[in-house]
């Protein structure tokens, strides 16, 4: 029996902006705020109830699919067999928490390790970033033009500031050219809305040195769909169950940047 | 004869929304886009006739006003006695081009010299930040709280990556530090919204090298309006008709950076 995807669009569709309107009126309570990894890395009560709201109704429908998400309360998921949701319930929980916006809903469907379906959806803006492999990407039901070509000094990249000062990932001396070199440069604190910013052409590339799966998985199938590339800083594809560096962009420039400053 | 600002207030608020449908109404357009004072400095057709729009309705309502805009369509303002208009059309015009969004009509209305009425329209969002001396700041009619101290440690600042890489303001060395330390830096290019953010708490701080008195005069009305302080990058009080750094802050975590990474 083939795959009815379209089903499976209508409902996460469906589950996502259910998602959005449960998160929406929290707004309004007291959140419950603890550290993960590291006290930058934070969690809140509201990412583990929208994870835990989009696992139950996935199970309850698509019982033999398996879900990876950022809490944990999914499947222990070691291979990319089957059908696999890989969720982020809240990409950019630092801005929920400090902003209440600048967060998104970021879900991958990614069927034997190949991205079918991709949504980040941007709840306080209600702009739901869509994509189904083959069939284009869209903002709201609006198709997303394909990605053209840009120069790097035309190109705005988001690049975090972390990243050309000392860290632990990278020399600061690699991409402090870039900075120079683009036309400007931003950083909106989510992995997920920055990619559909790259998929919407509002941002030209996208660097940052670590990321899950559940930061990139919806956005590497949206930007994909339009045309533009996805792999790690250094070119290479991302792996789907591990961290990763992320080097998003537009065709041509990617190729630009690979070869002027990283690989140089 | 006393001034009238709450008349004055009236047409401000009803000018800046008549000049965010206009600008909104050209997103179907072309875009005349042309360089100003180097190849990162932009500035549209929109822009121009934004200002010139304000600066009609200024000059016919109230003609003793004068008015120093950014695109230079106003008065030669070298003193600030009497009321003066300083405005910015499209503060953040690279995001106007890019992204049709992230953007503002940043206006602050001063009377010999001090700030009494001050405006960031966040147009696409149609979010008015809004602030009158002494009588609170208003985001859409909301009043703003005051702003309550916060450790580095937990805050977020707005900071390019520009100022912690080669550039020819500041070495690099001095806002590096604060990247670690602090919880989260973020860069949205626009100073006026930037500014905005921090008067509504979704920022904590803003640092940048380099703003005209159009890009901070609105803000500096209203962040001041909720208890934040608004200085150059040394903690000096900004010339209202020159460049300067700006230094945007909650109080408290204001001395903290001034001291521990500023001074020091």
């Amino acid at each position: 029996m083939s795959t009815n995807w379209e089903q499976i669009n209508e409902y996460a569709q469906q589950w996502i902006k259910e998602a959005g309107d449960r998160i929406q009126e929290t707004f309004e309570k007291e959140l419950t705020v603890q550290t993960k990894s590291n006290r930058k890395d934070l969690v809140t009560n509201v990412d583990k109830e929208t994870e835990q709201f989009f696992i139950e109704r996935i199970k309850e429908t698509f019982p033999t699919h398996r879900v990876l998400g950022e809490e944990g309360f999914g499947d222990d998921v070691s291979a990319l067999d089957g059908i696999v949701w890989i969720i982020d319930p809240i990409d950019g929980t630092m801005n929920f928490i400090h902003q209440q916006r600048n967060f998104a809903i970021s879900i991958g469907i990614f069927q034997n390790g190949i991205g079918m379906l991709g949504y980040i959806y941007d709840v306080v803006h209600d702009e739901l970033y869509y994509a189904q492999k083959g069939k284009g990407a869209f903002l709201n039901d609006q198709p997303l033009p394909r990605l053209q070509p840009v120069s790097i000094r035309e190109a705005i990249i988001s690049l975090n500031a972390t990243w050309v000062t000392e860290n632990m990932r990278i020399d600061p001396k690699v991409l402090a050219p870039l900075v120079k070199e683009a036309r400007g440069t931003r950083s909106y604190g989510s992995a997920a809305l920055e990619m559909a910013y790259v998929a919407a052409g509002r941002l030209d590339a996208y660097i940052t040195m670590r990321l899950s799966p559940w930061d990139f998985a919806g956005g590497l199938i949206i930007v994909e769909e339009v045309g533009g590339i996805v792999t790690n800083l250094y070119g290479e594809p991302l792996h789907l169950l591990g961290q990763n560096s992320v080097f998003v962009s537009k065709p041509g420039l990617h190729e630009e940047i690979l070869t002027q400053y990283i690989r140089k």
